[in-house]
């Protein structure tokens, strides 16, 4: 993918001649649209939009382009958000013990499939710092208990500053995040659960979906909220079981669909292509 | 397949010595094993067994096969049952106005994929007759109201009793039963769900599901019991939507789902396939 | 769907502006854009759009509407086709006597899922007309042999002519069509195969893939070209299947996936999603 | 899983017994059947089954225990093998510079998804010894050329006696096998073709698929024999694609798609899971 592009993501109400004054802004800036989606929300009467644009032949500066887009958003009401591919999202990635997750996400830096730079790994144990090392990432370990939640949430948030994270990823992170830390990062914090959610919240979701005799079982990626295992819905996946598979298999069978729906999910939050209204996503593909 | 088979299946304590003692049992009366398979369950210490065999070579009569294999079953404390394919079962469905679980099910009947005859469709409206006509099936209206529900429900099964009827599918039959009839036809009641259970009970699931983002829908076949929608899970399946999908193209969708998850426990019912412990099913493929 | 909208596909040199200058001439007419679709392929610099339209708000004529059309693809190079949505696709079926595909089409048609009327069912046999009596569907039974092949073709084409059908579909129609008849619906014929194209073309896919044990078998949708079973591809899917399934058991769940990717195709194939370049397809969703 | 477990493997023309026959066999030596598994292939009128036994009651002494089988074999024609649990097989992986697959297997053994050891790595090239590294692997690098292939092939198998290697998995290993090293590990050398196969054989088949505008893209796991591609089949899975992907997406995605199947066979193939017979393999779950 070549530096000079930019992705604008916009929604609004949905009124005539959006893709219209859309288009023309970019066309009039010396964009190149190569890629166009929208999406209208007839229930609520919205409008969604997502461009992904050339910008090798736009002139202006950046504050020009910022400024433009203001004046356009101001007219038509619309939400907007523009980033440009040479500025890359920076990603925390957040571990306890579980290695599956992150080795997915490193390997998948490897290999040029997420569009972010690893900033920093944190994590409450320091059983998986060689991991880190060994794919070169700065690994910090930041122990948590009950009673100093504040003080290690306060010191992350610092470390993310100090790094310019732009968003986190908690690769099955078993501590609860506290609505401050939270609130620091909107719609930016995205967690994994390995449960077929809205089924099976809380803990212990396999020996739940055991018990129940289900025969597949899945997992969900989600933008953590305040209101634990709720926020708006990603990705999810699910496989198929029988009787055959103990709670201990179905864990083992979960390892890989949490892996590919967390993986799935940064992927599309990297790209700019997840939109979030009211409770839900739009994730264009 | 050849009418000369019959099927076994057993569940018991899980002590040494239960396949050789059942392979023991066929093989000294003259039967020959085509499939016999087995499931431990480990956390109960509880054996399951089915065996599919053929009967050409046995001389004993059928009452003579059933007393040894009741001797068989007391020494080891086996919970058995046993049918001949020249025996096949008969199969009630039972349906509203919604025909798609309906033709699946007729159709397959006719291409053989369905291991039992049937024997009548039973609906609370005439919308259908004419689908049953097409497949030269009885069709008998009983009209259902809140009053008249313990009523209908003893036609009903009156007309189960004449048309021999060994197993009952409800088709998105949109009425409740209730514990009386599902009492009459314990596990031998074939219902689906349209929803990925145990989220999204009762109505409206789809609704539920666009309400909640969610990236999947599914649906759930379970042997009815009083507990509504919480019945032994029989078979369940998920296919992917996205944003883009109103409730109503989740309805249709749907469909897809539905009638296939419904065919499958049928086929699997009538196959005697399906063994059900506790709260959950066995489903030997 | 309401009678009032439009659905305009192109493609064209990928020059900038494209999205520009297509939205403005949709802003202009008075159209509302509900949904727009790009796709870029960078190998041929060749740049394919859809656009789904409101045309509540035109007061041009149709003819005006077209000629304006005409000037834009002209100044840019494009190929276009506009359709309205009051001027529905008529379609017509071929079948042999498999009935499986032919009555999934006629259901799905029934529940508004595809947007197109069916003109009338064409066969070889007179076995599927009892299927076409209980949809109150035209059929008209033309026989086929190696000798009366053209007389057989030359009168099915009349009887399309008759009642004006925009495009065939055949439903697992066992007969092979000659070039004269394939080009006179070019792009416009689906077919369905039961194997995995590329692999196992040509006759008794399910036995070849017996013999080479494969572990999934698929079906796989297209358009009829002059070249047997090598038209461009519209929709596939496969399903997962075992050392236990003899080829009988291969056709019954063929049956399930056969069904499913002709439906889909003529699904997209009636919405005006698909674009055809080169020996491939563009399928918008 | 308990130390004192075995698996007894075998395949026989189809009389009538041979579960009993198996089933006693086990019974007196004082075995306990955990699980036991059997195919009837009709066409060839051939018998499998594979019985997964608790040999902590048995007090006979393996060679004891291998002459037993010998006689119960030679009186029925079985073709047997008899592996006991604290045997653990020992695995060498063959690599070149494409590291996904390997990160799955040895991830998966640390997680305890595989029931054999990891003997040692051989590689063509030096690029991944960092990851055997890190995982604690030997790791030897031998070099290739087309010159120089014979005796590079004796090399690794000296090597894999000197570490006593019982099977081999190409974990996409770019250098093509003579017979002659084949022939030394027959039907326990595991390959991945990252292809649907028989469809795109040979190299770039991602680019073939992308050529053919297919749908779904897949990969297939076999045995490695002398006829290139050909060997008998393990897993093979698809996933969904479409014209918006590149060839480079489809190599990607492929990623996911090829580690996945290679990992499955593995799994397999240590458990015992796989009998070959003919060209196709009988894969018991």
């Amino acid at each position: 993918m070549s530096a000079n592009t930019a992705t604008l993501t916009l929604h609004c109400a949905d009124v005539k001649g959006i893709v219209f004054h859309v288009s023309r802004f970019i066309y009039e800036l010396g964009g190149n649209i190569i890629d166009a989606q929208q999406h209208s929300e007839t229930i609520d009467d919205r409008f969604f939009m997502r461009v992904f644009f050339d910008t090798g032949g736009i002139s202006r500066t950046r504050r020009e382009i910022h400024e433009g887009l203001a004046e356009l958003a101001a007219r038509y009401g619309m939400e907007t958000r523009l980033s440009f591919s040479d500025e890359r999202k920076r990603m925390a990635i957040m571990v306890s013990k579980y290695d599956h997750c992150l080795y997915d996400l490193l390997l998948r830096h490897q290999y040029g499939e997420i569009n972010a730079d690893t900033a920093l790994i944190v994590s409450n144990h320091n059983d998986l710092e060689h991991v880190a090392a060994n794919f070169r990432v700065p690994f910090v370990c930041v122990p948590v208990s009950a009673d100093t939640r504040a003080e290690s949430e306060t010191r992350v948030l610092e470390l993310f500053r100090t790094h310019h994270v732009d968003f986190v990823v908690m690769a099955r992170y078993m501590q609860i995040l506290t609505p401050l830390f939270i609130d620091a990062y909107t719609h930016r914090i995205i967690n994994v659960h390995h449960g077929f959610l809205p089924a099976f919240k809380g803990a212990k979701p396999y020996h739940q979906a055991y018990e129940h005799g289900v025969k597949l079982i899945g997992a969900t990626s989600h933008y953590a909220t305040a209101d634990l295992d709720m926020g708006p819905i990603i990705e999810q996946e699910t496989i198929r079981v029988s009787h055959a598979h103990s709670p201990n298999d179905l864990v083992a069978l979960g390892r890989d669909v949490e892996r590919k729906v967390l993986s799935t999910a940064v992927q599309a939050h990297a790209d700019d292509r997840i939109m979030v209204y009211r409770r839900r996503t739009i994730v264009f593909r």
